[in-house]
């Protein structure tokens, strides 16, 4: 069988793109510590990973220059609600904290792509064939880094700048959500036997999730639409 | 005066493009701690950052995969020897070890796409402009992250991929002795005052250059060439 590497965050995403990976591939699990203010996610990252056979590995990242409602104390969470899109999914209305094709306080600077090179490292060194990202581009907040067209310049760059791309084997990078609205996600995930228990979407990593960020805000909706019940859900 | 992030190494290459972005930029090195065997570069990088008066920071990360001889201590860093090429500089010849067109066992899994991808969310973060790395192409290992193709893609993603570069001010990906053969890079240094005594070359990282490590020879060469003396030599 051959390797890959998964991104994963303990979110709904990345959960259900470990088991979409595993079902082709030994995977590889690749969390990130790097001052997330929900630092919590990184146990529920841990139990996914241990639930799906997959190995792991945490890195610890520091981004001291934050940069990200994410990660600086001195910055608020955005509390937000949603509205319907004409594609029938829902988005971030414009006027509200991060709406208004505006890119949310929660953008961490080139997140995905420090995330994606260390990834690409260790496929390199580990003979990984690919390196599996959660994102999509639909029911997103708009972050630029969670677009087809950045993964298609990130694959050239892989291609360019790595021995194993410049030898022609290139590491594969797969984004297999990409175009899925976040209810597809959820049912595919519900279809595949992804432990829901184990996945932490709050930005904010309180006790429970707090209901109002946008990534509460876009779980509950996709829950909702996919005729799922959340069980991390109030 | 607007803010550039330089990528500094300890090395000869690095130090020189420090010197040519602080011609025009208040200069925020970014330093990487990252497991390297000749960890004795972070002390040179320090010092030619503060004889720069710039800022500095060290980063810690960890490749725990390593996947290059730089890296790992169960593989020996190559002892090669130089020739002359076509073009007037020097490579490493076909049949050394890390010669023939072949990507040498020093060559480190995406390296200067996660340099490049923290020195950008740094850049992203504080506002700067630019972000300076001093890679070469010509006199150089063959590392395919330290080609133009290899840059030019690299900006497109983080045109893609950024806030920043989806506003339209892009972080410019700035390689100032990309085209520069390393006597020429010595002149420059020379001519704009680095302090060569505080550059660190060697890949060994022993209690003085070994001599016979590609950087070493590079570095030696360089210096004869320009006819300048490497207070750092033999």
């Amino acid at each position: 069988m051959e390797k890959a590497v998964v991104l994963l965050s303990g979110g709904v995403d990345s959960a259900v793109t470990l088991y979409m990976a595993k079902e082709e591939y030994e995977c590889h699990a690749l969390i990130f510590d790097y001052g997330q203010k929900a630092a919590k996610e990184l146990e529920f990252a841990k139990k996914i990973a241990e639930a799906a056979g997959a190995e792991y590995r945490i890195l610890k990242i520091s981004l001291p220059w934050k940069g990200s409602a994410l990660l600086d104390e001195a910055r608020a969470i955005p509390t937000v609600s949603l509205c319907e899109t004409k594609r029938g999914g829902f988005a971030v209305p414009a006027g509200s904290v991060s709406g208004g094709g505006e890119i949310p306080a929660t953008y961490v600077p080139a997140r995905n792509i420090i995330f994606l090179s260390f990834a690409v490292s260790y496929a390199e060194a580990i003979g990984a064939e690919a390196v599996f990202i959660g994102a999509h581009q639909l029911d997103f907040s708009n972050y630029p880094d969670c677009r087809s067209e950045f993964f298609e310049s990130f694959r050239e760059t892989v291609r360019r700048g790595t021995k194993r791309g410049s030898e022609g084997r290139e590491v594969r990078i797969v984004t297999p959500i990409i175009d899925r609205t976040k209810k597809e996600i959820v049912e595919t995930g519900s279809r595949l036997g992804v432990p829901f228990e184990y996945t932490w979407s709050c930005y904010r990593g309180g006790e429970k999730p707090c209901g109002t960020c946008e990534s509460c805000l876009f779980r509950r909706r996709a829950f909702e639409e996919a005729g799922v019940r959340d069980p991390m859900g109030s």
